[in-house]
């Protein structure tokens, strides 16, 4: 399981381009597959799925490795957060494969941490990521775990914000949240973090546009102490009541 | 603000070696510094300091810069989750420094994330991030956070989950979760993850032992799904539920 990191090469681990150099087969999704350098995957098989196909998907990567074959799963972000490293487990399990092949996670920078990146330094206190993907999660799980988030005043980034099918999840969300923090809170809105395209908004609870997101968009929604400072978003630590800074 | 990842050079991205490459200064905590390769750091001007100096570290880095100095300020992990890129904005706003300089933050895989590769696929659904840390944080709200996000059902990693001074805090936060899930519940205890010395240990919360960990330690808490695996800890995201798998 590769980690390729947001997207840009230059962010891509030394770790995962060799496991991606070492592979006989590559399989990922069509869109990660085209974050890869192409002369990295000469000579060998590629095989790309389109978005829905992941169970499928997955299962040809475990037949591939069962077979004797080298394979990279390649996941963008982090292949342990809300990606595939743990379908492929489950699947090494159900058919008992786990003694006949080798299973290694390559870590990836994931994507909430590239956003918080580019939106400057909004996850130094402690934080909450929250899918708002229902399709295997009850909605009521997940607003739950927005209105705990809230409560305890973590710092939340929020992925799979908005689909065709599910219209609302998002204002629901924000709402939940408005009933903790004040309007003014800021949001920041980051789509396509170091990829073609990348945009970088800084709105507040009161101002979210659910026009302005999509499914490969990372919110990062500041705690009670976070504020904007130049242009950017800053969640302090606390240095500055303890110390003279 | 330059994230070096974990800690074991092929996990540093090729971003964050340049920025180091092009640096005339680089700045960090002496442990940091050593995770760089010798021949990198030649011809440059190098500022290390000890674990207690943060404040005066990010001022020497701040002052370096405004003197027209490219200064790269490494951090283990993420610049962002738990290290100096907030203090530093704090310190450009209140020296009003930020017109005079250009402020860039280089994500990097952060210490849980490597974590929960080594453990397997922890990290699967909605998680939180909580540090044990009363320096700068009240313990209540601290416990406040640690009892949202066990009774949301949030996987959760711990930082900081030791130090000389605060003996109990990590006996205190399993009991509160035990209020909430199973002692039987899986977690995850990775000291030095990708650096010499790397431990990585599968527990449950009736059998954390706080002697296994230090101040480097991170902990991984399953959710109320997560469960062991060939050794490993699996948080499923719901798959099997939904899909003939």
């Amino acid at each position: 399981m590769v980690g390729l990191g947001p997207g840009d090469e230059c962010l891509m681990s030394p770790h995962a381009r060799e496991a991606i150099h070492l592979a006989d087969v590559v399989v990922g999704y069509t869109g990660y597959i085209k974050l890869i350098a192409p002369d990295l995957l000469e000579g060998k098989d590629v095989l790309s799925t389109g978005m829905m196909a992941e169970v499928e998907r997955c299962r040809r990567a475990v037949d591939e490795a069962v077979a004797g074959r080298n394979v990279a799963m390649v996941c963008s972000g982090d292949p342990g957060i809300y990606a595939m490293a743990g379908l492929v487990m489950e699947l090494l399990e159900t058919h008992d494969f786990f003694s006949d092949i080798c299973f290694e996670v390559i870590p990836g920078i994931p994507a909430f941490a590239a956003a918080a990146a580019l939106l400057g330094a909004p996850l130094m206190h402690d934080f909450a990521s929250v899918s708002l993907s229902d399709l295997l999660t009850p909605w009521d799980k997940i607003e739950k775990r927005i209105r705990c988030a809230a409560d305890a005043d973590f710092v939340i980034a929020i992925y799979n914000p908005r689909s065709k099918k599910r219209a609302g999840h998002l204002i629901d969300a924000i709402n939940i949240i408005k009933l903790f923090r004040r309007g003014s809170t800021p949001v920041g809105i980051v789509n396509r973090a170091y990829r073609e395209g990348q945009k970088v908004q800084l709105v507040t609870l009161d101002t979210v546009n659910e026009q302005d997101v999509d499914m490969q968009t990372v919110l990062i929604i500041g705690n009670s102490s976070t504020r904007e400072v130049a242009g950017k978003m800053l969640t302090p630590r606390g240095y500055a009541g303890k110390y003279d800074i």
